[in-house]
C-alpha cells in the first residue's frame, strides 16, 4: 500500500495516524493512504514566501512560461502511469482519465504558450496613456505588478490532475508560490505528478508544495497577501472564507463551488432539426461523462413545454446505450461514482428532488458505487425550490418545462447562479434575447446551432482561453481565461506621472487586458 | 433644526427616537439628528431590486449617461447652499468644500461623458473572439452583463458628497440600482442634495434610495446578486463582512478603507531640488487639507537619511503658514476635525505613534476639535510597528529615514497595503526600481519629478480616470478608473458559439476593456 507523504518546507514528510484511505470505487480495495495530521503549515507557507516567491518573481513571463513547459514535458512522459492511477483510484474510463490527466497537461502547455509571448517582463500594462488635467506631461495608466503571498489551492476530488494543473499553471506564470492541497480520496494521481516534477528539480524551491491530507489549520497560518483559491462544495467554501483569520487578513479569496448548470432547448428546436440531435448527444454525455460528477455538468434542463415528450423518449434511447460498468471493460461507457459516501450524498440528493420532481428516465437505485443515469421531470419548475437549489453531484438531472422565453429566463435565474449554460438553437431572434438574459447568472454561455453542433467544445468542458467560475451560488470566482487568469495572482495599480516615466514602464511590460 | 428623513422604497420615512446629532464643530452647535431606527430594509432592498433594477436595465448606457447628466445640473444648480452646509457640518475650508462638493459632481459629470460613449447598447464586450479547436466556426468571447441585485453603498463621514456621487455615479451607469447610508455625523450636504434630486423626478423609482442613520440589520436582508460598496474604517469593514449573510449569501463586497498612505522622497532630490520643493508643499497639502481627515492621506514619509533634518526644517517652515481655525475666517487654511469623537481617536493614535516616534513639527495638544499639524521621526522604522500600523486619523504624519533603495521598498511594503503613494523624484533609475516594487502594495503611485511638479493631480486627489482603492489594509476594493469602475456592478461571461452568432453579440455591445 502507498502512503502519500507531503512536500512542504522544501521536503517530503508524512502526517501523524493511519490518515484517510484511498480505495479503488470498483474493487473497494484499499490504494494508499495519507495524512496530514500535525504538519507545520506555518512553516510550510514561511517557507513558499521567503524562497518560492523571490525565485520565481525574479524570473520572466516567458522564464516562468519555459518552467511550467517543462512540467508539462515530465507529466507527458509518465501519462500511462497516471492513467492507471486515475483508473484505480478513480474509476473512471479511458475517456474520463483523459479529460482530467490530459487536461491538465494540455492547460499547462497552453499557459506556457501564452505565457512565452509574454516575453521577457516582469509587469503587465494596460493599453492608454490618459491626460487627466491641463498638464499634456502629466498622465495616468494602469499597471499589474505580481503580489507577494503564497497562493493556496484547495482542490476537488473530481479533477486530481487537472485541478491541480489548471490553478498551478497560473499561479506560476504570475510568479506566485503555490501550496496545492488535493482532496484525499483520489489524491493518488496529483500526489505521483508532483513527486515526478519535484524528483525532476524542475521548480525553483519553495515554488510548489504539495500537502496530502490534514490542513485543517491551513487558514490560521495565511498571512495578508496570501490567497486561496477554492474548488468544491459551498459549504466547504463558506467555512473557509468565514474563518476570522481569512476575514481579518482580508485574503482574497477565489470559490468555484458545484452549482445547478443549465442546458435549454430552444423553441425553434424540433425533434428533426440538428439542434435536437445535438442537445440530446449533450445531455446524454453531460450525465454519464465521470457518472456527472463535473462541477460543470448540467443538473437543469429547460425544454419547451410541447417538447417534454419527445426528450424523454430521446434521452431514453439515448442513455440505454450507455454501458455502466467496471471501466476496465473497454465497451463500459460509464464508471461507478468515487467511493461510498458520495454514492450516497448522490442518493440523499435525489430523494429531496423526488419531493418536487418524478423519475422520467432511468431509476435511483444504486449498486456499490454504481447509480445509473437518471432524468427527473418537475411540471412546475416556476413554484418549484429544491430542483434549483439541490445539487446531485452524480448521473442526475431534472427536465423544466417552460411556457414562454420570458419564463425560461426567470427558470435559469433561479438557478443562484452557475458555472456553465448551454443553449441549443438555431433561432438568432431567441439568442440575442435569452443568451445575454441569462448569461448574468453565468460564467459560461455555449450556443449550439447546427453549424458548430459537430464541432463545439462540449457544455462542460474547461478551455483554458474563457474564463471559468460562475456568480452566485457558483462562489463568484474567476479562473483560466486565457491572461484573464493572472489578474487574481496580481494588483492593478494606477500610475500617475511625466508621460516619459510611463512610457519607461510601458517598455519593460507586455500590454494586456485582463 | 433639520430632521434628516431617509428615502426608502419611494417614499421620505422618518426613523424612531431622538437619533444622532448632527453638529458644527467649530461652535458645538446641533445642527440636525437623523434616525434610521426601525425602518424596513427588507422592504427597503425589495423595492429597489423590483423597480429600480428593471428601470436601469430598460435604459442603454447612453440612456443612463443621460440621468447621470441631470443629476449633476440638479447639483450643480444648488451647490452654493450645498457649500454652506458643508462648512456648517464639516468645518471645511472653501477648499476642503469644493473638493468634496465640486468633486462630486465632477465625477458625476465625467461618467455621464463616459457613459454617453458607450452608446445606445445594454451590454459590453471586450475584444477578441477566439478561436478554440479545429472548428473555425466555433469561437470564444467575453460579454458583460448588468447584475440584478441592489448595490449597498456605506459612505465615510470626510467626503460626504463626492462618497455619495462617486459611486452612485458607476453604479447608476451600469444600470444597478443603489442605497446610499452616509455617516450620520455629516449627512447633511449628502441628504440635501439627494432631497433635490428625487424632488426633480430625474431618476427612475427605486434607482436610488437613501438611508440617514440606523441600518443596524442592513447587512440581513442582502439575498444572493446583491452587492456592497463600503468606504470606512479596517474594524467597520471587517464586523460587515464578516457577516453571517454577507457570507452565506455570497454577497460581492468592496472595501475601501482607510490605510497608512506612503510619501517618498528620492534619493537624488537635494534640498534646492525642484522634487524637494515639489515633496514640501504637498506633504504640507495632504497634512491640511480636510485636516488631514482623507483616506488617502499621506500618513508615512520616506527620506533618505541624510535629508532628515533638511526635511523637518522646510516642512515646520512650510506648516507655520497654514493658519488653523474657523473657516468663516477666510485666511483660515486649515479647519477643525469633524467632531469630538474624532479629535479623541487621533490623540489617542498619536500616543500610540509617540512610543515609537517623537514630534518634531507641530504637538500633540487640540484645543476644541482644532488639532494642529503634527510631524513625528521615527529614527528606526524596519523595527517599528505601530507606525506602520496605526492610521491618525487627522493632520498627522511619520517621517521614516531609509539607507538604502532596498530599504525603502521594505518600509513600503510594511504598510500592508494602502490606497496611495507619492513618490518625489526626477531619477530615472530610482523611479524604474522603486515605482514597480511598491505598486503590489497600492492602489496608485504618483510620480513626481520637475516636469510635472507644477501640474500633477496632487497625491491625495482621487481622478475618476485612475482607479482607487489598494490592496491589503486598504480593503482590496477598486473603484472609479474609468470603465473599470463598470466591473464591480457588471458579470463577465464567457460565450462560446458560432462566430455569427457572436458577431451579433459584439454588434450590440460596446467593446471594452474593464
Amino acid at each position: 500500500m502507498i502512503r502519500l507523504q507531503s512536500y512542504l518546507a522544501g521536503r517530503w514528510q508524512d502526517g501523524n495516524g493511519p490518515g484517510t484511505k484511498l480505495v479503488d470505487p470498483v474493487t473497494a480495495e484499499t490504494l494508499a493512504s495519507a495524512s496530514g495530521d500535525g504538519l507545520n503549515m506555518a512553516e510550510a507557507l514561511d517557507h513558499a514566501r521567503a524562497k518560492g516567491g523571490p525565485a520565481l518573481r525574479a524570473l520572466t513571463f516567458a522564464g516562468r512560461a519555459a518552467l511550467i513547459n517543462e512540467v508539462a514535458g515530465v507529466l507527458t512522459e509518465n501519462r500511462e502511469r497516471y492513467n492507471a492511477l486515475s483508473l484505480a483510484n478513480s474509476g473512471t474510463t479511458a475517456h474520463d482519465t483523459m479529460l482530467d490527466v490530459d487536461g491538465g497537461i494540455g492547460t499547462l502547455k497552453y499557459y506556457a504558450s501564452i505565457g512565452r509571448k509574454l516575453g521577457e517582463v516582469h509587469t503587465l500594462a494596460e493599453a492608454g496613456i490618459e491626460q487627466m488635467n491641463k498638464d499634456e506631461n502629466f498622465r495616468g495608466m494602469h499597471l499589474w505588478t505580481t503580489v507577494r503571498g503564497v497562493a493556496v489551492h484547495i482542490n476537488a476530488f473530481n479533477f486530481p490532475s487537472w485541478g491541480l494543473w489548471e490553478k498551478a499553471a497560473v499561479a506560476l506564470l504570475a510568479g506566485v508560490p503555490f501550496l496545492a492541497k488535493p482532496a484525499t480520496a483520489t489524491a493518488l494521481v496529483a500526489y505521483e505528478m508532483f513527486k515526478d516534477v519535484i524528483a525532476k528539480g524542475v521548480l525553483p524551491e519553495g515554488a510548489a508544495s504539495l500537502l496530502c491530507g490534514g490542513g485543517r489549520d491551513l487558514m490560521e497560518h495565511l498571512k495578508p497577501g496570501d490567497l486561496v483559491s477554492f474548488t468544491g462544495s459551498a459549504d466547504t467554501a463558506l467555512m473557509l472564507r468565514s474563518h476570522p483569520n481569512v476575514q481579518a487578513s482580508n485574503i482574497r479569496f477565489a470559490v468555484e463551488a458545484d452549482s445547478l448548470n443549465l442546458c435549454a432547448l430552444g423553441p425553434d428546436a424540433g425533434p428533426d432539426s440538428v439542434e435536437f440531435g445535438a442537445f440530446v448527444k449533450e445531455v446524454t454525455r453531460e450525465l454519464t461523462i465521470k457518472s456527472g460528477q463535473k462541477c460543470t455538468a448540467i443538473r437543469r434542463i429547460l425544454v419547451p413545454r410541447e417538447r417534454v415528450e419527445a426528450v424523454i423518449a430521446a434521452l431514453s434511447a439515448s442513455l440505454a446505450k450507455i454501458k455502466q460498468g467496471d471501466p476496465r471493460d473497454e465497451s463500459v461507457r460509464m464508471g461507478p461514482l468515487v467511493n461510498a459516501s458520495q454514492t450516497q450524498a448522490a442518493l440523499d440528493g435525489l430523494a429531496q428532488l423526488k419531493a418536487e420532481a418524478r423519475v422520467v428516465v432511468g431509476g435511483g437505485e444504486a449498486k456499490g458505487c454504481f447509480l445509473p443515469a437518471t432524468v427527473l421531470l418537475c411540471d412546475q419548475p416556476m413554484t418549484g425550490k429544491a430542483v434549483h437549489e439541490i445539487e446531485v453531484f452524480g448521473p442526475v438531472a431534472t427536465l423544466m418545462p417552460y411556457d414562454s422565453v420570458d419564463q425560461a429566463i426567470a427558470l435559469a435565474h433561479k438557478g443562484g447562479g452557475s458555472l456553465a449554460a448551454s443553449v441549443f438553437s438555431g433561432d438568432a431572434g431567441f439568442n440575442a434575447t435569452f443568451v445575454p438574459a441569462i448569461a448574468t447568472a453565468h460564467g459560461r454561455v455555449q450556443v449550439v446551432d447546427a453549424v458548430v453542433a459537430g464541432g463545439h467544445t462540449g457544455h462542460g468542458v474547461v478551455m483554458p482561453h474563457c474564463i471559468h467560475g460562475g456568480p452566485g451560488r457558483a462562489g463568484g470566482g474567476e479562473e483560466l481565461g486565457g491572461l484573464r487568469g493572472l489578474r487574481f495572482y496580481m494588483q492593478r495599480t494606477a500610475i500617475q506621472a511625466n508621460k516619459a516615466t510611463l512610457d519607461a514602464f510601458i517598455a519593460k511590460s507586455a500590454t494586456v487586458s485582463l
